[in-house]
């Protein structure tokens, strides 16, 4: 078991060595973290060593200087220069948040990004200015639109964040196809079947096999297939493809670059980099905030008093599960399977950072 | 077969001889024929008597004073003074659409509505001012959230028009249930049954029973149960219902009125009426608007031709069939089955207005 503070320094540390800044090191080491600390090992620590390896292949900018390229009182498209997700990303929330301060809202599009961690960290970011946060991004292509057997969108996730008073914030944080990609490999390491819905074949068949993806098949979008509402998850994630790439100028859908160096960088560009697209709303645009964030308690206590199906305990509200995650893991620590352990004491070794 | 301007006449009259204005009889005609051209027939025609019993039994205002409460640079929240639903809807939609005009992008929620039939029709407002329309509502409670087998939301749609420059607009207009209600009851009086993943019985057990909503059952959020996704459809839904419903100050979740007079008044109100929720983003408030037009031209390209699955012959375009619908449906007629011919024969007698 690993301490937060333990890996945070380890992070901050690798990217020191890789030429970020300070603050910059900082602001990937605590996205790297909330994504442990949520549950969401599989956008954590074992994404470090993606980031490496496109580093030493001179496929991402450490020194990015992030710029907004358009705006409006509203608006901003941000140019990332190609740096390290995270930064982009946080600088475009912050934007899209004094944004709001002004205008009521502010809605930031930005390019030339890439693999940013967890959504919900920069959706987070705009709970504490009583706004509500809006976070989509795109990804690489592994997701076939309803009736097609095409690789065209990523996991392309939603995050949306709203304060309540008493209660803790609402905070949905999901991928628009039924399962994350992750769950696909862990499955595949056991050697175990999935259930059918998460994907198909090269020829569109429904598959059970996670490790289809290898010989030509594609995840299904959330609704599984069309007769469940399979276009239904295809609009969702085509609409977060658009917003991501087209209104920023980054790449869209099957073009998206690799976030792993093993996958060359793709042949045919048209845009720049992974786009994302940042939402932030002010409450008081809309009521006066504290009559909404008790509104949103109210809200909150009627979903969460809702009646239990036979056999389930409670009914859960988003962000539920990850703030139980957190509170649990950031006492009993941070557990690293040895895989990733390795991983990052090899790197640890290359780069000189203390790590055991 | 009826053509589109006879029943346009014929309901803009019905509208007219309920007491509502010239003006506000022609938005309301022109919202329920969208809906019939679009193959969206369960929000067309069938729903005229809805709207003429609630106006019987004094539960609608046809002369609603629509008003701004409270705005911001970027947003507005519209009390809809009870109207139907169409005409609060179309001018806060409007309102969105000059606060984008200003401020790069408008967001208005809306409180103390009804009803407004199809959520597209708002959000594709936007496109000839080449700006992104989205709309959103809530709706009456059928729905229950993830392990829950309590009726705490509408079918919340989600409605998002995105213009292109040669190719037509992508427009998706989607509930966020793998089906509409409205193909229940089809199902139900054919007396066939549904597949498994829309519906469960009162203790939380799947059902293939397109009646089960008689006896205590519920309607699944898109992605069916647990493990295909259900909480995502959930998280969807329940945003929709809070930008609807908690922005604006109307009902949110379990309490949104019925939209039918034979259901009682609910006796719990924790705001004003059915809520809605409206976006409009100038497209160059990000990038110049020929170019984005241009891009998503081929976006939309690349989508089309991404290759079909084995058996299908085509990839469609969130829009295409709700497209091909309007150019045949607008040659060919619109068809009324017999029982809603009947109901439109009884109001047009009760009201005098001319109908055969």
């Amino acid at each position: 078991m690993y301490s937060y503070n333990y890996l945070f320094e380890f992070t901050k540390n690798v990217f020191l060595k890789m030429g970020c800044s300070e603050e910059h090191s900082e602001i990937i080491a605590d996205v790297f973290l909330a994504a442990e600390l949520r549950g969401h090992a599989s956008h954590g620590m074992i994404r470090i060593k993606d980031y490496y390896e496109l580093w030493k292949a001179g496929r991402i900018n450490v020194n990015p200087d992030i710029k907004i390229v358009h705006e409006s009182p509203s608006t901003a498209v941000v140019d990332g220069d190609n740096g390290v997700g995270m930064v982009p990303a946080r600088r475009s929330m912050e934007i899209a948040i004094e944004k709001a301060g002004t205008a009521g809202t502010g809605w930031v599009a930005t390019r030339n990004s890439n693999h940013f961690g967890i959504a919900g960290y920069y959706s987070m970011m705009a709970l504490k200015h009583d706004m509500i946060g809006i976070c989509l991004t795109n990804a690489n292509p592994l997701v076939a639109p309803t009736f097609s057997i095409s690789r065209m969108m990523g996991t392309n996730p939603i995050a949306v964040a709203i304060p309540a008073l008493k209660q803790p914030p609402f905070v949905a944080d999901f991928a628009t196809t039924p399962i994350a990609r992750g769950k696909l490999a862990v499955a595949e390491k056991k050697g175990e079947k999935v259930a059918f819905g998460f994907v198909q074949d090269k020829t569109g068949k429904p598959s059970d096999d996670p490790s289809i993806l290898r010989s030509g098949g594609s995840m299904l979008t959330l609704g599984g297939d069309r007769l469940h509402g399979s276009h239904k998850g295809y609009c969702l994630s085509a609409v977060v493809d658009i917003f991501s790439a087209v209104f920023s100028g980054a790449n869209f859908g099957p073009f998206v670059p690799p976030s792993v160096a093993y996958l060359p960088v793709l042949e045919k560009k048209v845009g720049e980099g992974t786009g994302h697209f940042f939402g932030a709303m002010r409450i008081d645009a809309f009521q006066p905030a504290g009559e909404f964030k008790s509104k949103m308690d109210e809200w909150i206590g009627t979903f969460r008093s809702s009646k239990p199906a036979e056999g389930e305990e409670r009914v859960l509200i988003p962000g539920d599960p990850e703030r139980e995650a957190e509170e649990r893991i950031m006492m009993e620590g941070i557990k690293l399977v040895p895989a990733i352990r390795d991983d990052l004491v090899a790197i640890a070794g290359e780069l000189n950072v203390d790590f055991e």
